[in-house]
C-alpha cells in the first residue's frame, strides 16, 4: 500500500522509469532531470506543435476519450487491486495509461477517418484528458483501501488479531457503504486545491516530476517521430501483454489444491521455500521490478534476507521461550506477532522521519517563495528568473492557456463546503463509530494538509496519502476510544483522509502535465472528477468481484494475502490499545526497527548522492517482513533482465523496456478478471502441480498404489 | 536407431543444415546445392589457401589433434548414447563436432601463441583429422547397437518378449565382451574400402553430400572472414550449451520419483498425457527438431496423431475382444503388441523399399561408370567432363594432394584377412551361439555390401546400416534356429554387419572431406583408426555408466526406454519363430501398414519435388509408434522455433541455427555425465513435482493431513 512511499520516493534515488522513457522518446532536444530542477539543451517543445491548434476546452473534452478511459480504468483498477491484495506495491502505471490510450484513441480515429466521417482529429490535450481521467479511475483503487483500511474492517482481517474482535470493531465490505463512502469523501480533495493551480504552477513553478515526466511522453507521442516510436513500443506492449496473459491462463490448469500451482514451486528448494524464498513465476512482478529503480528492489531482498532468512528462522528457535510454542501459525501472539509488528515499527519510523523531512522542504520553499513573490510583486512570468529554465516561448504560450479558461474560487469553495456538509450528515450513518464532529475536525484540517501534500509531492513527486492516513489512525482512534469502536472509527478515518490528501496531488500533478500539454485546467478538472466517479463504482465492484470468487482474500499465505489490511488494522489496534499484546520482546525489537529506520534515513540524506544508492530504503525493507520473499526474487529478476538488456543496448532497454514491463503487468493483471469469472462460475482448474520432498512422495505413492 | 533413414535420408526432402550452415559460411561463392549434383558460381576455393603450405601427413595428425578428438568423442558419445537410448533418433552431429574442434583447437593454439611456444600452426587439415576423429569415435556408440541390437539381447529386453526367454537367447551386457567384440568387428569395414578410395572419390566423383558440406564448414573456418562468424557462432553454441547444461540441472531436483519433474509435466492436460502427447521440456530434442528438416518433424507428429491419437485408443476399447483385458501393461500379447509390431512393420516396409530403391540407383550408377570409362580409359581428370562442375584448379591441386600419399592395396588386403582370421576364431567365443561359418559367410559378403553402402550413400549421404543389419538379424537367425539360440546368433550377426558397413561409408565420407581440405588419406585413414579404437573403448563405457548408474535402463515409459532393444529382439524373434505369438488381428494390421509404407514411398518418388515435400516420410512416422508423441512435440516446438527465426530474419537464422540447436543437445547430453555420477553415487533429487487430478489431489490431501 505504500505507493507514495515505497515507489514514488524511489523517484528521488534514481531517474524514474516514465522520465527515462522521456528522455529517449522527446524529440526537441529538452532534457530533464527530474530532481535536480535543472533543464539541459532547452529548445522549444511548443514551437514544433505552433500550427496545430488547440481546441476549446469543451472539445478537449470527448465521447470516445471518456469510452477509452473507461475501458483503461477497469483495466487498471484490476491491476492496482490485485498488487494491493498480494503485496501493497503499486508501481507508477502512468507510462501504460499513456500508452495505451494514445494506441486506442490513435486506432479509433485511423478507423474512423478511413470511414470519412472523423469530426476532430486526436490532439494531445484529448490524450492528456485520457490519462488523467484512467489514473483518476484507478487511483481510487489505491486510496479506497481495499487492500489497507476498508478491508482492514472486515471480520476475517480482525479474526487475525490479538484483540478488538467484538461486533463494534467489525464491519464487513458490501458494495452499497463502499460506494457511498467513497463518494462523499474522494471529491473534496479536488474542490480544495483548485483554487491554489495558479500559485502552484505559475507562480511557485513547482517540478511535479511524475506530471512533467507524463506530458513529456504525450508531447512526444504527437509529433511524427514520436507516434513511429510509440508504435513499436505498443507493439512490445501486446506482445508482452499477450504472453503474460497466456501464461497466467496456463499456470491456472496447474492449481486443482492450496499448494498447487507455479506460485509454489520451490524453485531454490524445499527448505528455502519453507522460509518463502521462491521465484513464483508471476509476471506480475517481474514487470514490476522492471519499473521500479534497482535500489528499491535491492532493499526489498535486503529486507527479506534480514527477515526471512535470519530474523524469523532465530525467533522460531526462541518459541516456547518467547512465545507459546503450541500458538497456531499466523497467531499474532507468536511469530506472526513479531512479523507484522516489527514491520510496522520499520514504516512508521520512516514515514515519520520523512513526514517531517517532507514538511520542512514545504515551510523552506513556501518561505522562499513568499519572499521572493514580496521583492517582485505582481510580475507573473517575466521579469523574476522561473524556478527552472525552459524555453521563453513554451512558458509564455503554456501561460496564457492555462489562464484563459479560470475556475472560480467561489466554485471550489461552494463545492467544497457542499460536499463536506453532506459528508458530516451522512459518513456516521455509515460508521457509527464516526461522530460527525470526528468528521468536522478532519475537514477543518483536510485543506491544509492536501495543500502540503500537493507542495510536498511537487518538490519530491512523494506523495505522503497513506502517511496522512496513519495520522489520522492514531488521533481519531484515539479520540473515539477501545470500548466507542476506536478501531473502526481510526481506519475509516484514515480513509477520509487519505482520499482527500491523494486527490489533491494527484489532481496537481494532472493541472501541470495540462500545463505543459496546453490541455485546458477546465478539461483537466472535469476529466479529473469524471475519473474519480468511475473510479469510486468500478473499483467497490472489483474488490467485490475479487472478494466473492476468492474465497480466501485476506487469509496469510493464500494468494491474496492482503497484507496491509492486518497491517492497518494492527495500527488502529496500537493506538487504541497500546502494545500490550505484544509478545516477549516484540517491542525492543521494534523500538529497534522503529530507530534503524530513522537512522538509515538520517545516514542516507547526510551522505552524498553516490554512496546513497547503495544503502537500503527502510519503507521498502519492511515490505516483505510481513509477506515473505517470493516477490521480492520476482522483481530482482525483473531488475537483473533489465540490468543485462540495458548493458546490451541501453538505448533499446530504455526505449522498450517500460513497455515491456507494462505488457507483463497489464496481461497478468487482466487475467484475474476471467480467472475470478471462473472462479464465481465454479469452474475449477483440472490439475494440481504438487511439490513433495522425497520422503513424502514415496509416502503418498504407497497411498495411491494401496 | 534408424540415423541413416530418419535423418540423413531427408536431406534429400531438404537441404541439410551443414550445408545451410555452409552456404551462409562460405566466402569464396561456391553454392553447392547437396543433392542436386550442381554448383553455382563457381569459384576457385584452393586459391584462397594457395599461400597456406599444407603440412606433411605425418604433420597432420598431432597431439593435441587426439586429444581434442579425446574429449569431444567422449562427449559426442554421451549425447548419442543419450539418444540411443531415449528415441534412437540420431541427428548429425557434424556441424557441432567441426565447430567445437575448431573452437578448441584455436583456443589451445591462441593460448600456446601468447606463450611464444607455438610449433604449428593450425591448419585446416588438423580440423579435418580432428573432425574424423570424432565422428569415428561418436560412430561406435550407434553402429555399436547399445540401444539396439546389442541391449536386445539381455535379460530386461528378454523379458517383455513373448518368447525366447530361455538362457540361451540371453546375454547380459558386461563390459569385457563388449569391447572385446567391438574391436574385433569394428575395423573390418576399413580395411574393406580403403582400396576402393580412388575409384570412388577420384574417378566416379561421387558427392557425399555431409562429407561435402563438413568440407565446405572446415575450409571456411580457415578464412579470416569464416574464422569472425565461427567465433560468433561459438558463442551462440556456448550460451546455449549453458542454458541447456543449468536447464537439466534444475530440472533434476524436482525428480525424486517415478512420475516426477518436467518430463512428466502434462504440458496439454492430463488427458493428452495419458497418451503420451506433452511437451517435456527435453532441450535435447528441442535442438533436435531444429536440426532435422521440417518434413520429418511432421512426419513424426502425423506418425502420433495416427498412433497415439487415433489407433491405439480405438485398439484399447476393443480389449477383452482383440487381447485379453487383463494382460499387464507393457506386455506384448496386450496393446503393447500392436504398438511394437505395427512399428516394425512400417520400418521394415520402408527399408526395404529403399534397399531396392538405392541398390538400383548403384547399379545403375555403376553401370554407367564402367561405360563412361571404357570409353575415355586413363584420363583421370582432364579430358572427360567432370561429374559436376568445379574450378579446374581445384580438382587438379586437390587430386595431386590425394595421390601422394599412398595405401597400398596389399597392406589393406593383409589387414582385412588378419583382422578376420582373428574375428572368426574368437567370435564364436563371445557368442557361443554364432558359429564360424557363419561369420566366415559374412565376412565373404562384407566388402561387396560395404562397397554397395559406401557407393549408395556417396550418391544419396543416404547409409543403409541398419536395413543391412536387419537382413543379417533374419538370414542367420533362421539359419542358426530357434533351439539353438538363433535370437542371439542374430542379434549378433546384425552387429557384425552393421559395423563393417557403417564405418565403410563413415571412411568414405571421410576420404572426401579430406580431399577437399587438402588432408592426406593416409592421415584420414590413421585418424579413423584411432578414432575407431578409442570409440571402442569409450562406447561401452559411456552405456556401462547409464546401465549402472539408471537401474531401469529398457524398461517401458521409463527415462531410457531404449525402444529399439525391443524392436530389434522381436525382429530377431519373428525371424526365427515366426508371427506365432501376435494378437489377434495384429498381423493384418502390420500388413496393411507394411504395403502401406512402400506405397507412400512409391507416391513420394512419383510426384514432382513440389508435392513431395508435404507427404510424410513412413520411417518416421513408425518411430513414435512405439514410443509416444512427447518428443515429436519437443521437436515440432524446435521446428517452429526455427520456422519463426528464419521468417524475421532467414540469414541469421540460417547461420545461428545449427549452432543454438548443437548448444541445446550438447548442453542437455553432457548434464547425462554428472546426473549419473550422481545416481552411482546415491545422491537423489530431494524434490518431487507431482501432477495429480483434482480428484487425487483432494485425496492425497486429506491423506497427507491425516
Amino acid at each position: 500500500m505504500e505507493r507514495s512511499s515505497s515507489i514514488s520516493r524511489s523517484d528521488q534515488e534514481n531517474v524514474p522509469p516514465s522520465s527515462t522513457q522521456e528522455s529517449s522518446n522527446h524529440n526537441s532536444k529538452t532534457r530533464i532531470i527530474v530532481n535536480g530542477v535543472r533543464e539541459e539543451n532547452v529548445e522549444s517543445i511548443e514551437r514544433l506543435f505552433e500550427s496545430k491548434e488547440v481546441p476549446s476546452w469543451k472539445n478537449q473534452l470527448t465521447l470516445r476519450a471518456f469510452v477509452v478511459s473507461f475501458v483503461l480504468g477497469i483495466m487498471f483498477t484490476f491491476i492496482v487491486m490485485k498488487l494491493n491484495l498480494t503485496t501493497g506495491i503499486s508501481p507508477s502505471l502512468n507510462v501504460s495509461a499513456g500508452l495505451l490510450g494514445f494506441f486506442f484513441v490513435r486506432s479509433w480515429t485511423k478507423f474512423v477517418e478511413k470511414s470519412g466521417l472523423l469530426r476532430q482529429p486526436f490532439t494531445r490535450q484529448e490524450n492528456t484528458v485520457i490519462q488523467t481521467c484512467v489514473v483518476a479511475t484507478s487511483g481510487i483503487a489505491f486510496s479506497g483501501g481495499f487492500g489497507s483500511y476498508m478491508f482492514g474492517m472486515s471480520e476475517v482481517i480482525a479474526r487475525q488479531s490479538t484483540s478488538a474482535k467484538e461486533s463494534w470493531n467489525i464491519k464487513d465490505p458490501a458494495l452499497g457503504w463502499m460506494i457511498g463512502f467513497l463518494f462523499i469523501v474522494s471529491f473534496l480533495g479536488l474542490f480544495s486545491v483548485v483554487p491554489l493551480r495558479k500559485i502552484m504552477i505559475i507562480k511557485f513553478r513547482l517540478i511535479y516530476p511524475s506530471g512533467t515526466a507524463t506530458a513529456h511522453l504525450i508531447n512526444s507521442f504527437h509529433t511524427p517521430q514520436g507516434a513511429r516510436l510509440a508504435k513499436k513500443q505498443v507493439r512490445a506492449l501486446g506482445k508482452f501483454f499477450s504472453f503474460s496473459f497466456l501464461w497466467g491462463f496456463f499456470q491456472w490448469f496447474f492449481t486443482a489444491g492450496d499448494d498447487c500451482g507455479f506460485v509454489n514451486f520451490p524453485t531454490l528448494g524445499l527448505k528455502a521455500y519453507e522460509n518463502k524464498f521462491y521465484f513464483d513465476f508471476s509476471a506480475t512482478y517481474v514487470g514490476v521490478g522492471m519499473i521500479c529503480p534497482y535500489l528499491v528492489n535491492i532493499s526489498l531482498l535486503v529486507g527479506a534476507i534480514l527477515s526471512w532468512g535470519i530474523m524469523w528462522p532465530l525467533i522460531w528457535d526462541k518459541r516456547g521461550s518467547w512465545y507459546p510454542a503450541e500458538e497456531p501459525q499466523g497467531s499474532l501472539h507468536g511469530l506472526q506477532g513479531y512479523r507484522v509488528f516489527i514491520g510496522i515499527a520499520m514504516i512508521l519510523g520512516d514515514g515519520l522521519y520523512n513526514f517531517f523531512k517532507v514538511l520542512g522542504h514545504t515551510f523552506i520553499g513556501l518561505y522562499r517563495q513568499v519572499q521572493q513573490s514580496k521583492l517582485d510583486a505582481d510580475l507573473p512570468v517575466d521579469g523574476h528568473p522561473p524556478a527552472h529554465p525552459s524555453s521563453f516561448y513554451d512558458d509564455q504560450r503554456r501561460t496564457e492557456l492555462f489562464l484563459k479558461d479560470q475556475i472560480p474560487s467561489w466554485f471550489a469553495v461552494a463545492g467544497y463546503l457542499t460536499i463536506g456538509i453532506v459528508s458530516i450528515i451522512t459518513a456516521p450513518h455509515i460508521f457509527e463509530q464516526l461522530e460527525w464532529y470526528h468528521i468536522l475536525v478532519l475537514y477543518v484540517l483536510a485543506p491544509t494538509l492536501a495543500f502540503c501534500n500537493a507542495y510536498g509531492s511537487g518538490l519530491t513527486d512523494w506523495s505522503l496519502a497513506s502517511t496522512y492516513g496513519k495520522l489520522a489512525i492514531f488521533t481519531i482512534g484515539a479520540w473515539a476510544g477501545a470500548t466507542h469502536g476506536g478501531v473502526l472509527a481510526g481506519l475509516a478515518a484514515c480513509g477520509v483522509m487519505m482520499n482527500i490528501v491523494s486527490t489533491a496531488s494527484d489532481l496537481m500533478q494532472d493541472f501541470k502535465t495540462g500545463y505543459m500539454t496546453l490541455a485546458s485546467p477546465r478539461s483537466m478538472f472535469i476529466s479529473q472528477i469524471i475519473g474519480t466517479a468511475m473510479g469510486c463504482v468500478i473499483s467497490p465492484c472489483v474488490f467485490w468481484l475479487f472478494y466473492k470468487a476468492f474465497g480466501d482474500l485476506g487469509v496469510p499465505g493464500s494468494e491474496y494475502p492482503a497484507p496491509y489490511a492486518l497491517i492497518f488494522r494492527n495500527m488502529a489496534i496500537l493506538g487504541v490499545e497500546g502494545f500490550s499484546a505484544l509478545p516477549k520482546n516484540c517491542l525492543t525489537l521494534c523500538y529497534v526497527f522503529f530507530a534503524a529506520a530513522i537512522v538509515i534515513n538520517v545516514v542516507r540524506d547526510a551522505l552524498g548522492e553516490d554512496i546513497k544508492k547503495f544503502i537500503p530504503i527502510p519503507m521498502a525493507m519492511a515490505i516483505p517482513f510481513y509477506i515473505g520473499a517470493y516477490f521480492t526474487i520476482d522483481m530482482c529478476l525483473g531488475s537483473l533482465i533489465l540490468f543485462i538488456w540495458r548493458t546490451i543496448n541501453k538505448e533499446k532497454a530504455d526505449a522498450f523496456g517500460p513497455a515491456v514491463a507494462s505488457g507483463l503487468i497489464c496481461g497478468d493483471g487482466i487475467w484475474t478478471l476471467p480467472s475470478s469469472i471462473l472462479a464465481l462460475a465454479g469452474v475449477k482448474p483440472p490439475i494440481c502441480m504438487k511439490f513433495l520432498s522425497r520422503k513424502t512422495n514415496s509416502k503418498v505413492d504407497t497411498f495411491l498404489l494401496g
